[in-house]
């Protein structure tokens, strides 16, 4: 997966599979990630035209530098969806992004149907990731299950809009409303062993603060990275999921203590200035160093 | 089931079944629904004549216009919760409350108790709801499976106060206490299918302002009613579970731009002020235009 | 279980099994429990060391006063757990603190070389009690089972840095990237019919201020007492995990005005007060009395 090799995607911009001068322009705005979508930003009758620019933009992305390349499907009991997966799957494809996953079931069969589009396409079995939006109560409800049916199941994203509306519910000041289900999609991702799950994009646009101060929530919970629905989004997405230079340097600094401890035989460390280091804690640090490092590296 | 004829009721005013007097006026306090109550109000010795009071009253209101005509049994693993539900059950009677609900299997029993009685009375089979109160560690850790155990089951409800002295807790200002258990009961009343599920009672009296903070938290995380202890707190509760007009027009607009969207075939639309609609997030509008218009006119 | 004869701990001090000094000086800082550590305080060419050291200090312990006395053995996926029962396990000991549990089955394997090292010491089966430390994803995912898998788990302990660790987390200024988690043990312990758990060290030395806030919020939300890493810790920890003569007065007026009701034949009561009090609440108010007068009793 191009999870191992590079670091992984903040952010993941949008664009509607319909139009061909979105579908260009949205490799060019810096995101980590596009997601070229099939579902909601497509009307009825232009998905089969949707399915075949995206097709074309997929595979003709096969080998060249740049951001990753997904396709939003369209939901996993929509008949739609294996024909959504057979016209996306080419080599370049970084990952199809189901919406809606609520049952293990649909999304081992929405996998098997994977499979064979990377048979049919000379593809080698598995490189095609599978991320899930959990954006129900019945998706929070079996998050847990929904992040482990498959090996194939790379990340977690939390549709929050979605889900708000799911359950009657309306965002407060201080997102209390979704914590528990944010939360929730964490645990899951983590307990299986995924990569940190993505927040769902910041709806209101031209908002540069709500956005930060989202997005640095989401981060502080364990969230990885963020969709975006608007180029303008992605600096500060980007901002917020890197670590700073400052932070590098903190982490480099517990890692440091923490291989002295094991080099001196202890499991742990204290550092002069009260901080504690233990593997779990040596191991997130490892991370923030690799992900400053890579950033540096890629923007080198 | 009432609930597909009419507005969910948003108010459950509590009365002690022992009290002639108070099941009385309690009809007249204005609430959606009213509970008449066999478990804590009704005194060890009193509680054959409060059965008969109960059943007397329940019968009586059959056909009658007015509130939703509940009966709160003893809890299912009372020797006395069985004649309780063959007192309450009669035509008139909307549903039966069923306190410290924790054990799937017992909620089954009680809901053929049910239909048992709904029999014996000769109502349709299924006419008399069952909701559930939430109010332990227990009860939470098995929400999902109680809300789904049976299909007589129609809400639930959150017990704050029994369920924070069960697990040793007290509420501080934000409500953080009791935001996980909360939050699992919208979940798992969702993911079921149920009505939006109801609040435990605000137990201060002559506090309108902690009410009307409280019964927002609720209705913000997905709460849809809340019960009342005294008649003065029915007016702030159907201030906060009744959508403004204003909410109602914001609604309307939503809902005529999702329309409109899927006219010209989108599965999804931006509004000129950036919201944002799809389907989910116009089924919720939709309810508050339905939840609005039904006030008005059973007020009219 | 010692739990049944005296007021559950506090506090729990940690020292590092193989500083034969510290482990002499612990038992004089205070603590209701000591956890004597073989896991990440001790190095690796030190473990055969303290284990041996350990083991001298639980069997001195025997039947004298003082704190009751724990060992935190190493995860249960080492290959040196089994020694470490084998060498903490001796007439003294209350309890063996494992660490990172995850996985029922592995909970259920130290219970059983737990017994076997009982039976060689000539103790009651069951005597030693096994407490838990949820620290991970995976072991809040599990949480309700770890809780209920085997009869002598005793309490459960929430590690609040390692959890955010292995989620990637941070804590922000309120404590809400670990709400969930915090309150998934609550519940987990509750619903199992646990103590109330413990919270995991406030990492910070010299923050009275800090740890006061910390150790507050987790006795609201459940908690029933905390570690700690260094003697300063434990009076503010008892500070806030007993209850003050004032609370023990109001839990003695709940609990007069619940017996006058019951002796009435009534289920519930309201104070003049406006407090509402039934049984949950009446007997939370009864824990409280109890552990008043105890710990008056024990501080005579």
């Amino acid at each position: 997966m191009s999870s191992e090799a590079r670091a992984p995607a903040r952010s993941y911009l949008f664009a509607p599979g319909g139009s061909e001068k979105l579908l260009e322009r949205v490799f060019a705005a810096g995101s980590d990630a596009v997601v070229l979508d099939l579902e909601d930003a497509v009307p009825e009758g232009e998905k089969d035209l949707a399915r075949r620019l995206v097709a074309e933009r997929v595979a003709g992305r096969a080998g060249l530098r740049g951001p990753e390349v997904h396709v939003r499907v369209n939901a996993p009991d929509s008949p739609r969806v294996q024909e959504d997966i057979a016209a996306a799957v080419h080599p370049g494809l970084g990952a199809i992004r189901l919406p809606k996953a609520e049952e293990p079931a649909l999304v081992q069969a929405v996998s098997r149907w994977i499979a064979q589009a990377e048979e049919r396409r000379g593809l080698a079995a598995g490189s095609v990731r599978l991320d899930l939006t959990i954006e129900t109560a019945r998706g929070v409800a079996r998050a847990r299950e929904l992040a482990a049916c498959d090996p194939r199941v790379g990340r977690l994203v939390f549709g929050q809009a979605d889900f708000l509306a799911d359950v009657g519910a309306e965002a407060g000041p201080e997102g209390l409303e979704t914590l528990y289900a944010r939360s929730e999609v964490v645990i899951a991702a983590r307990a299986a062993g995924l990569l940190a799950p993505l927040a769902g994009a910041h709806a209101r646009l031209r908002d540069p603060e709500g956005l930060r101060r989202t997005a640095q929530a989401a981060r502080r919970l364990g969230f990885g990275g963020m969709s975006a629905i608007h180029p303008e989004q992605v600096p500060v997405i980007h901002e917020v999921f890197t670590p700073t230079a400052a932070e590098a340097e903190r982490a480099q600094e517990l890692l440091r203590a923490y291989e002295e401890a094991i080099a001196a035989g202890f499991g742990a460390a204290r550092l002069p200035d009260g901080r504690f280091v233990d593997r779990p804690i040596a191991e997130r640090a490892r991370r923030t160093v690799l992900l400053f490092a890579r950033e540096q590296e890629e923007r080198a």
